[in-house]
């Protein structure tokens, strides 16, 4: 059960080693959309995406219990081959313990390097769940370490509520915005997203944005079953995941409709991103805004909060 | 000549049409240099560069006189395939006034959009200098414009002055750099750069970054003539013209030193921007780290301010 309390502590415990990502607004997106948007940029947050909240919380939450009862804390592990994996190996590293993390020997080399710069141990696997899933246990057996889970897990989505309270306590007053709109992969941010906001900003709607190549969580939130997607093929490589029981229920008690677009849709909010705004997001953050302009009558005039998930994309190969 | 006060008013004057930057750092770029590095973002100003400052401070302060005389204000020319033309035609409609922009036809369309944006209107001609300036007289002496240089110009020079000002106002103390760096191409902004650190840090030096393949001015800084480039062939699509008498005297008085980069070097530099600090820079404005990191042991330690100039550049035709 995350309360209130429990997202404001998550933030005091995370505050100092985090960015306060400002907002931005632009005011040429906000003629094209007749929409007043306010944009939470976590493509310049620590790790360049908003998954180092998460992973700062369960980990620095771990080192309490542990110092707390005495210990000496062990190794964690995840296994990862995008954002949780830096997540996971700059939380560790700011706490001082080993990270194992287990990734797809086909993952970029530049997401390797990243999570090597932060000193963590990387196992290679082969790119299949069941490969990955397998690693972990692996390491797990072998090492004893614990799994910090990207989004099935109370303490990530938690840190990851922190980003949405920024943002509404950052607005000029309470229930500033009409609606906030995160994307939907695994669920922790969308989970974590409305938690604050249902706390925080009550009379605020939250949507989400999918993409029609990884369309589980629109089914699960109709069907109130985990289902899986139809088809896995999309440009927005951070959300191909599907819910959890856990994020399931989140979402269906605290989201309004959740909203899918296609890969010209994402690649062409992404590039409107790009050239206007001058900021470097990855795919999956251009998700939120190709569902607002697909569905613009229904946010005209409104003031809406989009977060912007990431800003780690492979520069050599962009979708337009 | 440019007092202190001459960019105190030109601030004053162009203040609620422009945003006030913030200064951005990066952790990762001040490892990878040994120096402690404070950019000063344009790419997110007004038109998405720097030049809004100069075209507005030469077009209101127009407007000004030509109330003070009791006159209707007459239209406003330029020639520039880059973003003066935007500058100029976005000033122009603050002021409410037309603007006749003289483009090589081999312009991007992007670029001609954004300036027909503004409402101003385009007289297209051959790519040549020639063609240019013709294409100007011709509009002056049909239309009666004024013509806003883009850079021979102490109005201008003092729009662009306040890019510096700002960053040594929000610093933490005077003479908090130990060094400023910007690019230099026809030489306002170095020009601008180089007296409001004199005016308001005056032991910080200023530093030019130039590119190999538009290498003029660091031959008129040694000579002390307007020299030409040996050559001209550079990404940095913004700095390939020539300095003026005017900034050259400017820049002899006031620069340190101009140190040339390749175009591998400003390539590798604008890429490391993006990946690591999330924005997109244009070419011109990665050639001062990109001679920074050239010149690495000169500044170890440092404390030192680098303008970005600006964003505007074509996605599809990335260098890396």
């Amino acid at each position: 059960m995350i309360t209130l309390e429990t997202i404001r502590t998550a933030h005091d415990r995370i505050r100092a080693h985090i960015h306060r990502t400002p907002i931005l607004t632009n005011q040429t997106i906000n003629e094209l959309s007749g929409v007043h948007i306010f944009f939470k940029p976590e493509n310049f947050q620590k790790i360049g995406a908003f998954k180092a909240r998460g992973g700062l919380n369960a980990i620095l939450q771990l080192s309490e219990q542990e110092r707390y009862h005495g210990r000496t804390m062990g190794p964690v592990t995840t296994h990862s081959s995008g954002n949780h994996a830096q997540a996971v190996a700059f939380a560790a590293r700011q706490v001082g313990i080993k990270a194992y993390i287990v990734m797809p020997r086909t993952a970029p080399q530049v997401k390797k390097d990243a999570v090597k710069g932060y000193g963590a141990e990387i196992i290679e696997c082969e790119p299949t769940l069941e490969a990955r899933e397998a690693g972990v246990r692996e390491v797990i057996e072998r090492t004893g370490a614990v799994l910090v889970h990207p989004f099935d897990d109370d303490r990530v989505i938690a840190g990851q509520a922190t980003a949405a309270k920024e943002l509404i306590e950052d607005a000029d007053y309470d229930s500033f915005f009409d609606a906030i709109l995160a994307p939907v992969g695994g669920g922790g941010l969308l989970s974590g997203t409305a938690l604050s906001t249902h706390y925080l900003s009550p009379r605020t709607k939250v949507f989400a944005g999918e993409p029609e190549g990884a369309a589980d969580a629109v089914l699960s939130f109709k069907s109130g079953k985990v289902e899986k997607a139809p088809y896995i093929n999309s440009l927005a490589d951070g959300l191909l995941t599907s819910l959890s029981e856990r994020t399931l229920g989140y979402i269906r008690e605290h989201v309004t409709d959740i909203l899918t677009v296609s890969d010209a849709e994402i690649s062409a909010a992404m590039r409107l991103v790009w050239e206007r705004m001058k900021i470097v997001i990855e795919p999956s953050s251009a998700v939120p805004l190709a569902a607002l302009f697909k569905n613009k009558a229904q946010f005209t005039g409104q003031k809406v909060g989009i977060i912007l998930t990431g800003g780690n994309t492979d520069l050599g190969k962009l979708p337009f």
